[in-house]
């Protein structure tokens, strides 16, 4: 096939990946999680409340490949291997010489990467007689993702979903109930911590660490029941994996490298799994690739936040993990990439990008948003407000590509669609969106856990 | 691979059909179009107000095969060649023997296999130097379609939206105008017409019919704008024969045949697309496949309409062609499925289906849109609800298999996804989804135009 005809790079069914890549292995000295009650390290039992006895294997491995059971590679085949490709669109409209390239995770049914690791944690579940799982969402995304994967393994789903989103994408929450899921706004009457939040704060928006401690509790409370996240932990971050893994055979596949590599990063579940591959071969010096991660200016918690030891919810359930953190009570602005109003971060990112390895840049919603119109109209795809963070990443970069004239090789994650964030395109399209809100952040009063180690 | 893990058929960029299959090389007798203001057979020139010469010359074509221009290739190398995937969720669910698979054409940004026509139909605009193109749609995906090639190839693009799908789909206006497109509700004060249908029957849903007349008039009265219709006529179930022949050779790879193909028909571009490749096998005499064209109970038009000449517009500008038909003035309820309330139905579907080659059935959107739930609780996609008609006679024709004990292969066409359809699936969850009414059809009372051959 001629070159400019390779509109993208595909893989066989047995060309995909059957192990995921745990980044644990190559870390030396990774901070333990620890226990908000007692404030020492976590233990294997302190989790199992919540996670499955593989869940919390997984979380403290050191194992380098982690193979991916069959009935998971089973329902990976149901959408993946995903296509790598090339985006000969934008770099026309841009005038480039950068050669710009795209992994499209929105192609499957619930419309972005969650898929990946919400199949393996409800299957994991399943395997520990677990009939019931409790989850947060905020785009919607994951509980999207959770709810399919529920229904597929006959899992009852309870999704807590962010109040900001929940009233922005009504339709998510048919989407969820399509699959058998309960949907509740988050606050909600339905746990004590929610209750107590609408009763001190009755107009709050939501948060993701709000929607967390309730659906925390909630799998506290029932034997029947566990918890399961969409982001922020390690397992998580694994599972995702599969995605980078791809890419770099798919790169392979056509003798290429490429010299930038970037993903949106909220609580960095798409970021690990596209990037860490990469860092991997980064970390043992086989490889000086740049590793970009791009967040919400509402909620910078790499560009303007600190490396500290913090909650990882608002209720101080869940483990303190070091991290990148804005504090576990601050507020976005209610910016319509929902995926990326996390006040933390995956502590593994955080730890490489505390140590060199990754760049971070943050944009607003009106200049993400007008990228992600621009990118619909070179490339034919709407994408999901949080994908638009690539994107503008990307854009930038090939636009210093054509100052510099140099062709670089850019790939980013477009990591979900956009059919869901109509609201956020007809504002755009009408000229009535807001631009976000640069918080100011004043990291000296940041309330942080008193952590003795 | 092990058979029970074989979830899909893929087929590589190199393996895509670069023809179409043009089943007008294969029947002897079909009706000639008639000019609906001179009453005779239409001509090449008549044509040549609305559609490039291109088109004209494939829509009165014999060649059995036509080339797929290399421009268009590269566009449907961004979304194709689609999967084919086995439904074992859904075998599962049902405890049937029969294999059922599915050909899934929602995959592609715009979420339907309207695509497969909209970039041939603007590539050949470009080339005849048209600036414009003008369209009707009923539930959007035809406009969304249109939208995105326009933009491709730079070209303005007019949407006609049936005001019953304009009012159910608001987003769907978004998504159109996030490629650039201008979408207006028909009837619509723009045109003539479409002020006259307003100023007689103000409270109208609107239909194709209304919606077609109104992009034709807008056509007709501008020099640098052409006309692109979605379905009905035979160029664009040609385009669309790229569905049905990737089939083929994906059902070959795997050493195995359909018993049953079946396909959602309105005007009949899904239903072409799919089946046409296996009707001129059965024309040839070389399989007896059974071939099941599946509508809406609330636009009966094979069912109950009769085998006629009849305007195929309601402002009667449009060729008279030989077909199925309600009458050009029949108003069908305002079911869900937008795309299957046409009055007529492609004339070569409706000529096979005179001569013995295609069933039909039809089905009520209550049963159609539960039968959707199903599938997207077994398969994990939400489907388009014009989709949940081929799903729910692919599940009765497993239900018939179950009872008498034989296995065989089923295999359906999954036009499109659902995402922006869930003011449908909503209401069923809520148990306020209304059935549709079945229309009394008095064959006799039917208005034709007066033909003398």
């Amino acid at each position: 096939m001629k070159e400019e005809l390779m509109r993208k790079v595909q893989l066989t069914d047995k060309e995909m990946p059957t192990q995921w890549y745990n980044i644990q292995a190559d870390i030396a000295d990774l901070p333990e999680y620890i226990n908000p009650q007692t404030k020492k390290p976590i233990t294997a039992e302190d989790l199992s409340p919540i996670f499955p006895p593989e869940i919390i294997k997984q979380e403290m491995s050191k194992e380098r490949y982690i193979d991916i059971p069959e009935p998971v590679q089973d329902i990976y085949h149901t959408y993946r291997p995903t296509n790598l490709h090339r985006a000969y669109g934008l770099e026309r409209l841009l005038g480039t010489p950068a050669k710009i390239f795209y992994k499209y995770e929105g192609g499957n049914a619930t419309g972005s990467h969650k898929l990946n690791s919400a199949v393996p944690q409800a299957y994991y579940n399943k395997l520990a007689g677990i009939t019931r799982l409790t989850t947060e969402t905020g785009a919607g995304q994951w509980g999207s993702a959770l709810s399919m994967a529920c229904c597929h393994f006959g899992l009852e789903c309870q999704v807590y979903m962010v109040k900001v989103s929940y009233n922005q994408k009504p339709f998510r929450r048919t989407f969820m109930q399509s699959f058998g899921a309960s949907v509740d706004a988050s606050p909600s009457p339905k746990t004590a911590f929610g209750r107590n939040v609408l009763a001190t704060m009755p107009e709050t928006n939501g948060t993701l660490g709000i929607a967390i401690s309730e659906a925390v509790e909630d799998a506290v409370s029932r034997k029947d029941t566990n918890y399961a996240l969409g982001s922020v932990l390690n397992h998580v971050g694994m599972h995702q994996t599969i995605i980078g893994l791809e890419t770099q055979k798919q790169f392979e596949k056509i003798d290429m490298q490429p010299d930038v590599v970037i993903a949106c990063v909220g609580g960095g579940s798409n970021f690990s799994g596209f990037a860490f591959p990469y860092l991997r071969d980064k970390i043992q010096g086989k490889s000086n690739v740049r590793v970009v991660a791009v967040e919400s200016s509402a909620c910078p918690t790499l560009t303007k936040g600190i490396y500290a030891y913090d909650y990882s919810d608002v209720g101080h359930m869940c483990p303190i993990t070091k991290m990148y953190t804005l504090g576990s009570d601050f507020m976005p602005s209610g910016v319509h990439a929902g995926g990326l109003r996390y006040h933390g971060m995956n502590p593994i990112v955080s730890k490489l990008y505390h140590d060199g390895y990754i760049e971070a840049v943050a944009y607003g919603q009106l200049d993400t948003l007008k990228a992600g119109l621009f990118f619909a109209q070179a490339e034919g795809i709407v994408p999901a407000p949080e994908s638009t963070h690539a994107i503008k990443a990307a854009i930038d970069e090939a636009e210093k590509c054509k100052e510099e004239g140099v062709s670089k090789t850019i790939v980013f994650c477009l990591s979900g669609n956009g059919y869901f964030d109509m609201y956020a395109y007809d504002a755009l399209l009408k000229g009535e969106l807001k631009d976000s809100t640069a918080p100011e952040i004043d990291t000296s009063k940041i309330k942080l856990p008193e952590i003795q180690l």
